[in-house]
């Protein structure tokens, strides 16, 4: 039989890796030769749940070898975030949970997307539609999926069914929801040994805001003043981006998973915006701590947007 | 509590119509202030399912008003096939059994598309999904919606999914298939009031094929000769169409629901390729009988396109 490739996102993140694993054991159970693959390196969070649950990564690909020509993609449908030959391939399903963008097909085909928190919830709910049972280690996975994208249920992106999912899968995996969730967002938020270049740049996004350029790069930590110990480097990173590419403002989150709070340092000529997006005064090293502030998508570019286009 | 928005594709067909008027009404049953609209006439076989089950056709709009924010779109996708003001409102849900293609949101939704014959297959799922009972009204809906997508059960885009939806629906709806099916179907092949004109452009889609330009238009009828009666007017009304728009064929699918036959007349440089990809020789008249072709997706675009492209 022919095989299936199932991916998630570049710059993968737990529920990219987890749900590419999941769903290929889901098509695997229902009897389609499917494998899991993974579009870049395993990040220290997604790690922790891999080992935790003793379940190996995917298979490291950047481009649908010649062999293949079915693909399912989930956690995204934005071809610039796909494989380098997404073009050259057919895609025979989407399970998501973001906008629909820079997506099409030449066939019909199984799309499936809803507006919650984390793909895991959907693929949980098609675990239970094809009467499949959810053992420990998947149940495992599509938990560490969830705890990732929602901040451990915090985050404004976390809906009801993502909360009921959670629990759910907390009981099958036999772990305590609160302990693991906030071990493995521990394991994830240990910036130790990154640079100041890797702090700024390894989950950076670049937004247009009207006629605004802005990038915001995020990071989760359990200390936000140690990530702030190297403040001048990082400014330095922050200010080189903001001449090479013309932005108008950069913007670096420091998230604490613990108090759910963003500390943020403004560089760029329209830090004003910043204060006036949030009713907050910048210190003197242009931060600002954000108070309950916790997701890019929701609360900060919005915010931001409001600002830059009124 | 705002209005919701429900309608299909312009040049509404009977799964448009239907799918539109049946997901309004489970949006209802779920305490969802939508309702069903239209973007086109309606035409004889819908006419005839809406009258045989007692159901008054949707409202007629070409954009979405001013105090409606929310659609959801049935039965397509793509931007060009709907309302003029799509790009202004916001899309929270798609049910759909196309491709994707020229689609895009701002947010996250749920777009629900499955590689099922009818997208009334999908909405008879929904309905058992959320536990809600289908009526006489709305079954006899969803009934004429996969009779007219599938030719009763007979074209090659007809799933098993779609065979056993019918038989399930036709049972509520209290009919019987077969005959229901054939009254409904007929009464939509009845050509007898159209123009040459009409008949040229009521179903005609326009395809690229390479570089080459090809028309395709398709009627359903029970007696093909009677539509050949006019062969000389229809050739002329094609003619203009070959020159006008630059064509390289243009083809005219006359379908026999009863035979499940199509006799196709070309016009235009390249009648050969008629000949060459259906392996038929054509007539004097240009005309060839293709047996067992009905379906001008799945059976007369992909062959005209292989030769085209080869």
């Amino acid at each position: 039989m022919e095989k299936t490739l199932v991916f998630g996102h570049k710059n993968p993140d737990t529920d990219t890796i987890c749900s590419a694993v999941a769903y290929a054991n889901l098509k695997n159970k229902l009897g389609v030769n499917a494998e899991a693959a993974r579009l870049g390196e395993v990040n220290k969070e997604t790690q922790y749940a891999l080992d935790f649950f003793n379940v190996e990564a995917p298979q490291l690909i950047d481009a649908v070898p010649a062999d293949v020509k079915d693909v399912i993609l989930v956690d995204h449908n934005e071809f610039q975030q796909s494989v380098s030959n997404i073009n050259d391939v057919r895609i025979v399903e989407v399970i998501d949970h973001h906008r629909v963008s820079n997506f099409e097909t030449k066939e019909p085909l199984y799309f499936r997307a809803e507006p919650v928190g984390c793909t895991a919830t959907i693929l949980n709910k098609m675990y239970k539609e094809n009467g499949v049972e959810v053992t420990k280690e998947i149940a495992g996975l599509l938990l560490s999926a969830i705890v990732s994208d929602s901040l451990l249920l915090k985050s404004p992106t976390c809906t009801q069914e993502d909360v009921d999912a959670a629990h759910e899968l907390a009981k099958i995996a036999g772990v305590e929801l609160e302990q693991y969730g906030l071990d493995m967002l521990q394991a994830g938020a240990d910036l130790s040994d990154k640079s100041p270049e890797e702090l700024i740049t390894m989950d950076a996004k670049e937004f247009a805001m009207g006629d605004a350029k802005v990038e915001i790069a995020q990071v989760n930590t359990v200390d936000a003043s140690k990530v702030y110990e190297l403040q001048a480097e990082l400014e330095a990173v922050m200010d080189k981006a903001v001449n090479e590419k013309g932005l108008d403002l950069f913007l670096f989150v420091v998230t604490d998973i613990l108090n759910n709070d963003s500390e943020v340092l403004a560089r760029g000529g329209n830090i004003e915006k910043v204060a006036e997006a949030f009713q907050v005064e910048l210190d003197s090293n242009n931060r600002a701590l954000l108070k309950g502030v916790v997701s890019r998508k929701k609360q900060i570019v919005t915010a931001l947007t409001d600002v830059f286009t009124k």
